[in-house]
C-alpha cells in the first residue's frame, strides 16, 4: 500500500461470478472526486460495462469509484445485460452514499453470459468494509482472468509543488490487440490535474503503451484504460518541466503494465520487441510491425527458437507497407541477419542459438523508405495458448 | 492418367533439394505450345522462381513447360539465386529442345536458401525422361511440403464443338491468405482459348477460390496459380452457353483445390465455411469474414468443438467493417446462436456438441446493412500446427 496515490482505498472480494476458490472483485476509492479520464476498446459491440462508463464520464469527469470483476465479461448480454451494469453500481452508490454517476464500471471474462444479481448482493457489503484493508497486489491479483500474475506499476517524482505518485494496476493475457485502448487498466494519481488535460495524457500514453501490444491480433469488447486524479497530494503541474515529468510518469506506468501483459500472453514464453524504422510514414511503419508481431508463422518460430528470418521478411512483404525489397535491413537480437535482398553471410545456426534463449528479444527492422516508426511488443505463439483457449469455454 | 486432358504430359523426379527420400521435382509438358495465364503472389518480397515466370509471361503467353520443386523456395535469395533460377530453366530448355522463355518456375519450401545447382544437372535429365510416366497423382505428391495427402481436381464438360477437360493440381498447408493468388497450383485444359481471355476466366477463378481461403493469415513469397491451355482437343468455345461452362469448370477444379489445401491446412481439423451475408459492401463482406478466419480465439475455439460464438462476435466487432451490432444474426452449424445483440435462447452445449463433430462447419453471419457477400474457407489453430511451425526450420 505504500506506493498508493494519497487519498485512494482499495478493496477486494470473493463474489463468486464465475471462479469460486478466489477473489474476483475489486474497488477503487477516492476519498474525493477525482478526475477521470478514459480510453475504450474501438470494437463495435461494446460490452454493458463499457457503455456504463462511457456514459458516466460523459456526463461528469468527476469520479469516485471504479469497480471491477472478473470471469464475466458482460458483454453482448443485450438490454439486459445493461441492466444488470446499471443496478450494481446503483447498489454499490447506496452502499458508498455517492452518486451512480460518480462510479465506472469495468468486467471481463466469458462473452455472452448475464451476471447473477445475488452475486453483487451478496458480495458488495463486504467488498465495501474490506475498503483500505487491501494491497494494490491484492486488488490486482482480484481482477485476474487467465493471467498467471498480478500486474502493478508505480512512479513517484518530484514537481515543482512537491512530490506526487502514479499507481496503476491491469490485467490481460488472452483477445489482446489494442487498436485504441486495450483490456483494463486502471491508474490512479494524486496529482492535481484537470479534465481534459489528464484526459490528454492518458490517451498518448495508452496510444503508446496498451495500443502498442498484441498477443493474438482479437480486439476484446471490453477494454479499458481508466484513469483517477484525486489531487490529494495538492500539487499540481506548474511549469512544462512538470507537464513532460508527470507525462513521462504516466507513461512509464502504463508502458511497464503493458509490457508485464505481453510477458503473461497466455502460453507465451517470448516478448518480441519490435522496432520498425525507415518507414515511408508511421502508418506503414505500424501495419509491418503489425504483420511480424501478428504472424503465427513468425511466433511459432520464436517459441522453436528458430532465427527463422525468411518468416519475418515473408510478412513485411505481405503488410501492406511499401517500400523496395533491396533496402530492407533486418537484425535479430542485435545482429543484422538479412540485407541487399538476402541473407547475411554467417553460420545463422550458431551464431542466434544462444541469442534466442532469453525472454526478450529485438527484432530491428529498417525499411529504408523514410522516417517512420513504431514499436510493438508482442508474444509467441505456443502449444499452451492452444490449450488454454481450445478448453471449453475458457 | 485418363483424367489430363489431351496433349500433356507429366513427370516427377528425385533432386534432392530438402527432401532425403522421395520425389521433390515435378514436370509438366504440353507437346504444343500452349496459352498460358498466371496470377502471383502480392507480397512485396517475390521468390526468384516467381520473378522469371512473370517475366517469361510477358515476354509471350506461348508456354510449354511448368517446372516445380518443392522444399526450397528459392525466395529472398538475392541476385544469386534469380540466376540459380534462370540457369535451371536453360537447361531444361537444352533437354527438351525449346526455348528458355516457355518454361515458368515455380517453387515452394524454407526462404533464403540457395539451391545447389547440381542437384539440378543430376536430376532434371531423368525427370525429362520420367516425362508421360507419371500420373497426376504422382506429380501432385512431388510438389508437396508439409501437405498430407497430394491434391488433385478434374471436370470434363461438354462444349458444343465436343469434349473438354480441365485438371489442376495444388500444394499449400501453411502460410496461406493469399491476398491475390495463393500456394501453388497449376491448371491444364485440352480446351481451344486465346491468352486474354484464359487470363480472365484464371483471375476471377482465382479470386474465388484460392483468394477466399486462409489458414494462418500468412500470405507467402511464392503464391502463383498457373494454367495452360494447348487447344488438343482442337474444341474451343463458340456460344455464350460454352464461355459459361468452361468457366465454371474452372472455378470449379480451382474451388475443389482450395479447398482440399484448407482440409490439410497444418494441424487442422475443421474447416469453417464462413459467409457473412448483409454486409454495407463486399469489402466490408470481406473484412469481416477474414477477421473471424484469421482469429486464433475462433480458431482454437473450433479446435475444442466449443460453441463460444462471443468470440466470433468479438472478432466481427474488431474487423472494420461498418455495422448495428443490434441487427447482426449468427448461426453455427446451421443454427442460429445470437440476434438482437444476444444470445438465443437455449442450452447452447447441449444443442452444439453434436453439431461442432464435423469436419466441416458453417459459419453463417448476416450483418443486417445491405447487399455485400463474401464467402471465405478458414482452417481451425491445432497442438499440431504449432508443432510443426516451431520445429527448428520447417
Amino acid at each position: 500500500m505504500h506506493d498508493l496515490p494519497q487519498g485512494f482505498d482499495l478493496a477486494a472480494a470473493q463474489a463468486g461470478f464465475r471462479y469460486r476458490d478466489r477473489p474476483d472483485l475489486a474497488l477503487v476509492f477516492s476519498r474525493v472526486p477525482a478526475r477521470a479520464a478514459g480510453v475504450f476498446t474501438t470494437n463495435t459491440f461494446q460490452a454493458a460495462p463499457v457503455q456504463v462508463a462511457r456514459a458516466n464520464l460523459e456526463g461528469s469527469d468527476l469520479i469516485q469509484a471504479l469497480l471491477v470483476n472478473a470471469g464475466q465479461a458482460n458483454a453482448c448480454t443485450g438490454v439486459d445485460g445493461l441492466a444488470d451494469c446499471r443496478k450494481s453500481i446503483e447498489m454499490l452508490a447506496g452502499l458508498l452514499d455517492i452518486s451512480a454517476g460518480s462510479i465506472l464500471p469495468a468486467s471481463t471474462g466469458v462473452i455472452g453470459v448475464r451476471m447473477p444479481m445475488s452475486c453483487w448482493e451478496i458480495s458488495l457489503p463486504g467488498l465495501v468494509e474490506n475498503l483500505g484493508k487491501c494491497t494494490g497486489e491484492q486488488a490486482a491479483t482480484a481482477i485476474m482472468t487467465t493471467d498467471t500474475f498480478p500486474k502493478t506499476a508505480s512512479r513517484e517524482i518530484e514537481l515543482e509543488g512537491g512530490r506526487v505518485r502514479f499507481w496503476g494496476m491491469t490485467k490481460g493475457a488472452g483477445m489482446i490487440c489494442p487498436d485504441m485502448a486495450t483490456m483494463l487498466a486502471f491508474v490512479l494519481t494524486d496529482t492535481e490535474i484537470n479534465g481534459p488535460e489528464w484526459q490528454a495524457m492518458l490517451r498518448q500514453a495508452a496510444e503508446q503503451s496498451f495500443n502498442a501490444i498484441t498477443v493474438d491480433g482479437d480486439t476484446s469488447t471490453n477494454d479499458c484504460v481508466l484513469a483517477l486524479a484525486n489531487g490529494a497530494s495538492a500539487v499540481g503541474c506548474r511549469t512544462r518541466d512538470d507537464w513532460n515529468m508527470a507525462g513521462k510518469a504516466l507513461y512509464e506506468v502504463c508502458r511497464e503494465l503493458a509490457y508485464q501483459i505481453v510477458k503473461d500472453a497466455e502460453g507465451g514464453t517470448k516478448v518480441m520487441h519490435i522496432r520498425v524504422t525507415g518507414a515511408a510514414n508511421s502508418l506503414d511503419a505500424r501495419k509491418a510491425a503489425r504483420a511480424v508481431g501478428n504472424s503465427s508463422l513468425v511466433k511459432t518460430a520464436m517459441f522453436g527458437t528458430d532465427p527463422n528470418w525468411g518468416r519475418i521478411v515473408a510478412a513485411l512483404g505481405r503488410s501492406g507497407a511499401g517500400f523496395d525489397p533491396a533496402n530492407v535491413r533486418l537484425s535479430l537480437a542485435g545482429r543484422e541477419i538479412f540485407c541487399n535482398g538476402g541473407p547475411v553471410d554467417m553460420d545463422v545456426d550458431e551464431v542466434f542459438a544462444p541469442l534466442l534463449k532469453s525472454r526478450d528479444i529485438r527484432v530491428d527492422i529498417d525499411l529504408g523508405s523514410g522516417d517512420g516508426e513504431y514499436f510493438l511488443m508482442a508474444s509467441d505463439l505456443t502449444p499452451e495458448y492452444i490449450r488454454i483457449n481450445s478448453d471449453y469455454r475458457s
